[in-house]
Parts: structure tokens; sequence; C-alpha cells
């Protein structure tokens, strides 16, 4: 079961100690496309004594939805502001797409942690990532599908249907990234690429979303 | 290392085992969201002794290989196919979508092979994945943009790109099939919806890499 980073954590010194954890696991996931960190590396790496990690976070996959969770409530409350700025709706649209490409950019694991504990963790893992990821993203979606829609400037959609095919839109490369060397003819996944894949993303869908003339 | 099925099968009975083993492996795979299919139960579902797993494939690796390359060898067949016809770049982008969408539906679980064999895979079932997959897509999409360009059917876009774009677009319903019942509130993946995702990624695709006018 997973234990909360804020539940557990009361002293300041030991907020940074779960916090320089997490950063070491962020960046070892960073480097690597499977799940397989060890206790030892991220304990070397965050210079925090490997026991703390069950201290803090109970097991892997309590880490692992620890770091998850960290990642969402930034970029959630960024999307929930947004859905309630007063905007256009394809202009929330693209400011979104941008927004899970960055976030993908600078976190490829996410999608990979979510399959992961998706895939072998306990109901209460899968309930939580679905708490603190998907119902945020439908709320948003539905929102501003239906602002759209009443502004005229999106066609009428599935909202749910949507968030599949934008989240994996956004995802994939970053997913994927191993094959972009041979894909791309480059060394790999850099900034100019991702830039290059958020214009694309984001062109595709605007002009695929909006209604037809 | 990958052992082929068509270098080590000769007789028509082996290759009608072997052709029993990759059905089981299929089905087994469609049905659970992890790789973790055991030789014990392929072997009970094919009714084929397990040791003959050893046999034509090697080992995991090379029936999961084996399972992938076959699930590409007709996609691949009918991509190239599409792309040499006598038809609109713009319909056959739509022919293809829907073509991706009914593969990925039928196989749930190849791009979850893809992303096993790549992660954990070596080298030589690296090469033969990109072989197999990625190299005839990208191929196909390089001939359909430039195609669609010509006509003034589609706008100027990087095949590279789109490929990620499509393939994540395309796949994600399926990769993400757990969540269904709760985004869509339905009971799971079915056909239906399948139809619906299949219609929606290509009105999008098709409107979002339509030239502006």
């Amino acid at each position: 079961m997973a234990v909360s980073v804020v539940q557990k954590v009361q002293g300041q010194e030991r907020t940074a100690s779960a916090e320089s954890l997490l950063d070491a696991t962020a960046a070892i996931l960073s480097e690597i496309t499977t799940i397989e960190v060890s206790f030892s590396e991220i304990s070397r790496r965050a210079g925090v004594n490997a026991a703390m990690i069950k201290y803090y976070f109970g097991n892997k996959e309590g880490l692992l939805l620890a770091l998850l969770e960290r990642d969402a409530e930034s970029s959630m409350a960024a999307l929930e502001h947004l859905v309630a700025m007063d905007m256009p709706a394809d202009k929330k649209l693209k400011v979104h797409i941008e927004g899970i490409i960055n976030a993908y950019y600078k976190s490829p694991y996410i999608n990979r942690l979510i399959h992961y504990i998706v895939d072998t963790g306990g109901d209460v893992s899968k309930k939580r990532v679905s708490e603190f990821f998907i119902e945020p993203m439908l709320r948003a979606y539905k929102a501003i599908v239906a602002q759209g829609v009443h502004e005229g400037v999106l066609r009428e959609i599935d909202p749910g249907l949507l968030y599949y095919c934008l989240v994996g839109a956004a995802d994939h490369i970053f997913h994927a990234g191993y094959s972009v060397p041979m894909t791309l003819g480059t060394d790999g996944l850099d900034y100019e690429i991702k830039q290059r894949y958020l214009d694309m993303v984001s062109g595709i869908f605007l002009r695929g979303l909006a209604p037809d003339r």
C-alpha cells in the first residue's frame, strides 16, 4: 500500500531528505527506459541512507507513487487554473498541449510509471493514479470541449476519447525515445526536436478539432 | 538471440505446432496487461508440449519476437500494398489509420511487446523490431506525405514526427485499456468504442494534415 509523503514527513529536515530521494529517483528514471531503479543507487545519488526510503515510502511502489503524485500535483494545478481562465477554448487547448509535451519532456518516465503501477500495483495505488491523473484530465477535457463547442471554435467530440488520442500523441515520442536516432537521424531527443514535435502535435489537433466551415 | 520460425520449422506438423503456440501466446497476452506469460499456460492452451517452445523459439524473447514478427508481416505487407496503389494520399492515410487501429484492437499487446523487447532484449532483437516494424512504417509515411504534398491534399510535415504522433494516438486507448471503464463509463473496450475511436482519430488527422486554405 502506498504511503503519502505528506502524511509521514513532518520535520523540515525529513522533508528535504524525502524530496532528495524523489529527485534522485526521477533523475535515474529519466536516464533508463525501464522502472528498474535500485534503492542503493537512489540512496547514493540522494546522499540519504537507503533505510530512509522504507521509512518515508514503505516500498518501491510507494516511492514510485509518491514521485508520480509530486509530478501530477503541479501539472494538475496548472491545468485547473487554465480551465478557469478567461480565454477562448481553442487557445486553452493549445496551452494544454504545450503543457503536457513539456511535462513529458521533463519527466519522460511519467506514463511508464503509470503503466507499471496500474499493471502491477494494488487497488489502492490504481485508485490513487486514477484520482490524481486521469480524473482531473478528464474533467478539464470535458470543460474545454463544452466551452469550445459553445464558442463555435471546437467540433463536438467525445472528451474521453479525445483524452486517449491526445495523451497518446503527446507521449509516444518520449515513450519510444529509443527509436529517435533511427527515425529522425539525430543523436537523441533534444530540445529542438521536442519543440518541433510540440508545434506539429498542436497544429494537427487545433486544425483537427476546429469546426468544419 | 531470436530464432526465426521459418528457419527452424520445416515439416507441416511442426509448423502447425509452432503456429498453435503463437496463437496461444497471443490469446493470453490479449487477456492480460503485462508480458507475464508462462510456458506452462501457453503449452496447456496450445495443446503442445512446453519443451517445443524451447525447440521452436529458443526462449521467451524468441517466442515474443516471433509473435511480433507474425503480426507485423501481414500488416506491413498491406501497408506496402496501400502505398503502391493508385489512390490520393489523403485517402491512403485514412485507410492506414483504420488499419493500425484495427490491428491494435485485434492484438492490443503489440506496442507492449515492442517496448518489452526494446527495453530488455538484446541488440539483435532490437534491430529486428526496427526492421520489421519501424522502418517499413517510416518508409510508408515518407511516401504518403510526399505524394500528398505533391497532390496538394496534405501539408508539408516531418514524416518521422508524424509517425510518433499517429502511432501514439492510435495505440493509447488500447495500451491504457484498463482505464476505459472509468473514462467512458462502459464495461470495457468493445467494437463500438473501437469504431468511434477510429472515426475520431481519422477525423482529427485528416483535418489536421489538410493544407491551410
